[in-house]
């Protein structure tokens, strides 16, 4: 499954995307929701359907910073405006600001994948570990002792002051540990963040996630290029990397 | 031996000096140099004097680049100029490129103190671990690899972009981590960093280091200051912090 077809660098660190690829967001979020509900005497609320839609505001949000039209915040921040306009639409006011905090720090907790710890503890053995996600580095070091996630290293857009999928987010992230974009392989459950990478030169990874946006969700189950490496989940990767 | 003397704001992550604090430079460059030696067929050199000598030059160096006399550079280079300069004034010449190469990266292959790692592994189930070095993200992602050593987090001068002590590599840090400077301590075997720590803000905790510098060498035995904990070793100092 790994070929040399992009060059013959070989690979010695894997840069993961994380929500999504990593973690389980949609349940973590959900659950999440419906402590929030019961600490704040809420109601009525699919907090599932809640978590779909805070996270609809994600890639709007980002594309606001990535086109200029906002300065640059890191992704706690930019969660919390999408989270204030997702509660104002449900009507749900008047949540004291500890609650709040709180609850935007819901990204803080999402759960890995049931294969994520394992796999990556085998990969770390071969390969440098590294998040590259559009979280920033609190949130990504909150989530990796909330699961256990055993990274070498976080990098990604709050490093490189650049948000995926632009190349910078992918090439600074390999200049911090001084390789080649080529000695670097970026594992991802979404083609499109694999494409801005090969084109910065990374080798890929694609890992789908079926169950990433539920039942009705429209996840992408095959590969839209011929990546590097295509693995069931990250044992299988660890398994096709020679781990 | 921990008081809030400075702040009532409780301690959520320990920022450590890693060069002398948790891994052994000395003995560990000697040991690199006599396999140099070996390799090139060097003869005559005492390198433990030699690692004196390396070492000797890092404060001058950096010196360079906090007073703008030198533009930024990381660590890795830093310590190449430096080599460079002590090969020649022993009369070391033409040696390969490769070998030189993995000699100045004998600094990403320092072992641990005896202590480091399980008391690492201690201090991390209660706080957030990070390094708060001058060495850079490759070259700490290294050491870690190399000697086991648990971090969550690598931060420090490179992602400052300024070296220690200056106050922007102690804030930058905590900012990274988005805590307050009174919710990081630093952890060094070296009052003076700790000095600058202080004056940040940031809470101190001193471990001495007697053998740093070897027999006749002069390592900081005391604290200058009464830092917020003193410790003998990282296994005190996680039973002193309620590890």
């Amino acid at each position: 499954m790994v070929t040399n077809a992009t060059s013959l660098e070989p690979v010695k660190a894997l840069l993961f995307d994380v929500f999504g690829t990593v973690v389980d967001w949609r349940t973590s979020i959900a659950r999440e929701g419906e402590a929030f509900a019961r600490e704040n005497g809420v109601t009525g609320v699919d907090w599932t359907e809640f978590a779909d839609a805070w996270r609809s505001l994600y890639q709007p949000t980002l594309e606001k910073v990535r086109s200029g039209a906002m300065g640059w915040q890191v992704l706690d921040e930019l969660h919390r405006m999408s989270l204030e306009r997702v509660l104002e639409e449900r009507g749900i006011r008047s949540i004291p600001e500890a609650s709040l905090r709180h609850f935007n720090c819901a990204w803080h907790r999402l759960d890995p994948w049931p294969d994520s710890v394992a796999g990556l503890t085998r990969l770390k053995r071969k390969f440098i570990i590294a998040t590259c996600s559009n979280g920033n580095v609190a949130l990504m070091v909150a989530l990796a002792k909330w699961g256990g996630l055993p990274w070498d290293m976080i990098l990604g857009a709050e490093l490189a002051r650049h948000y995926k999928p632009c190349a910078e987010a992918y090439l600074k992230s390999a200049a911090f540990l001084r390789l080649e974009p080529g000695e670097c392989m970026m594992v991802a459950a979404h083609n499109r963040d694999l494409q801005a990478a090969r084109a910065s030169g990374l080798k890929c990874a694609f890992v789908p996630r079926p169950k990433e946006f539920g039942p009705s969700g429209k996840p992408d189950l095959e590969p839209t290029q011929a990546w590097e490496a295509v693995a069931r989940d990250f044992n299988d990767l660890a398994e096709k990397l020679g781990c």
